[in-house]
């Protein structure tokens, strides 16, 4: 139990035999910065279906956060991509890191077709644009469990009056060099993550003011 | 007429529409830099077909370099990427900054099909894979303005003992947010690319060390 | 009002400055044609958020059609993709063919968020793959007219026991010649997208078959 | 020995895993076709570095042809790509069929930088456009065995007065679908790519003609 009111950022391990993912780094070098009244409390998530919203179930119960952001990495993308619908649908191309690969699932049984994020997406893109830092709104955040996550956040914690969602990364630099794709898998380096990822927080932050 | 030795550092103007070019920002944040004992003396050329050989004859008179690196401005790529080979041709698929399009012609009409890139281009790609930026060797560089100056370097100036090549760079942030492509087009912030050609200019100044 | 069961099969009219669409003359090209018992009604939409609803509306109700598949032009696509989920959300990069461009609006203020296709999606990627062609089931069909005509399908005509969807078709060869894009904008042609049709009609009329 | 005079049309074995190779199978449907009083004979080459020029030097020797088209592979392209140009480099990414991966290799070691094809590139575009086929001028053909190949060719048997090149053709469909790649590897049918090749093999003879 934390006493100072918080947001919450989670970042995913390495999958797809990447020894790397850019979203805990990120939310690693974040962790523990003050948003104005706000601390930042990072949480890795695992990336495995049976597991992952479980750990973010945890990690909600410790911290009772007041805002929050989970990220992921979107291999092949160059820009950073606040997710606008999270989908009820598993769908795995490639097997998660405990070998599961559920096919037309769905994330919660009982669940509706999907939830739109929490997010101010329009402020946050314009934000990041204003910090010359390449963004745009996504609307698919896949089928894998980056929309577990996202789906299983809006069901259980977002309200109309509770700012969550999902933002998806580029990979960093140093995975698209040991990638060597033809096209190269475009990147975006870690520092500017970090900065576009602050950025969004203060966005949030603002809101919460705004409308508290 | 300068006295200390140097390398010449050229960037192109902006063209097609674009406020702003990033191998003339790289350029001109490099200029004056100290690499070991050379200088980096900084041109700008102008997108025209018909006067960048010329202003690029007036720097080559002017400083007398070590060694030269010229620098373009390459969109759709999201790497540094040195080029391999400059040919005898000019194909524009939109007018220069003049106004002029040249279709199949070649750059000098008495000279070779092609160039090879003067520049250790395997060094230098493994250099910036070292530094975390993603680089690759390119086996076109296209039949502009870029090409034509490449070529032209090349005929005029190059030599099996001298360096001297070309290398295109991604577009910046901005400039990717502000031409709002779908899918997005790539970019590497301004200071990831000067860290990328300091990292070049290096390897080519190690090199003439070797060599000489 | 007609006797005979059928299919509705919709196309829209050209938009984005293009002199054609695929998915207008797929439509046509088998308008009329048998699919078992079943006689393909082919309708043109316009490309216009504030007719076409109507005009799907419009075409239910003139042929109380047994399943419904409506078709739309997805440029930079390379397949046939059976599209998963309409989204209640208007958001339009370009003007739509009457210079309205929504953004952030709803499709149908008080409708849900999303709803799934009505359609056999891996049944129909399978069996293109079966027939050689190219498709995969696509997670966003955008938020353009093509997504509202689906969610307005979906939310008004779409039940558990009915067959409906949106299905996205590639470019045609010469709209991708036209367009002169680096790199080339990808296409199908116009013989392939139709037989691509055809064969998703006859998964419809089969599940149908199976159904009742 | 044959005594029809011919164009010789080559194609490369499948490699990299695949099965098919579109080249192949496009010289092979033509092969026997009369283009005007000119027989297209077809030869396979082998995907191996140090068996590709012989193979096409045999061919050469008993066919004797007024023309040469050599064709390859191109993943990832969705054009049909007549070559501009050879250079003089073996860098191989993929081990050939042999398994070798020449590393920055000259394809003959006295032979100059680069060929210029021999064929007429902007008439053969301008054609397959005429026909709705998607075309473009590469300015790479690569350094694995397709650029071998058509240096080898330009070399040894290219001259101002004959016709011979070289030309990408995309993957086929069904080797796209096989790739499952994200996003989806372009592909252009089989019978599309026999028709623009014949198409090209036209252009061919009336420049034949014209200059004959």
């Amino acid at each position: 139990m934390t006493s100072t009111p918080c947001i919450l950022l989670t970042g995913f391990e390495p999958f797809g035999g990447e020894p790397v993912n850019p979203s805990w780094e990120v939310a690693q070098a974040l962790a523990g910065e003050m948003m104005g009244s706000l601390r930042v409390e990072s949480v890795q998530l695992p990336c495995v279906f049976a597991q992952a919203p479980q750990a973010l179930q945890t990690a909600l119960a410790q911290y009772s956060p007041r805002a929050v952001l989970c990220l992921g990495q979107a291999e092949g993308r160059s820009e950073v991509t606040p997710e606008r619908v999270a989908i009820n649908m598993l769908q795995a191309r490639i097997p998660d890191n405990a070998g599961a690969q559920p096919q037309e699932e769905p994330v919660i049984p009982t669940g509706p077709t999907a939830y739109f994020s929490g997010l101010p997406l329009a402020r946050m893109v314009s934000q990041l644009h204003h910090c010359n830092i390449p963004a745009s709104i996504s609307n698919s955040a896949g089928t894998f469990v980056c929309n577990q996550v996202f789906y299983w956040l809006q069901h259980t914690w977002g309200r109309s009056d509770r700012l969550s969602g999902f933002v998806h990364l580029p990979c960093l630099p140093e995975q698209a060099t040991r990638m060597a794709m033809t096209p190269a898998c475009p990147s975006m380096p870690l520092e500017v993550q970090v900065r576009a990822v602050r950025e969004l927080l203060r966005v949030m932050v603002e809101s919460l003011q705004l409308s508290g």
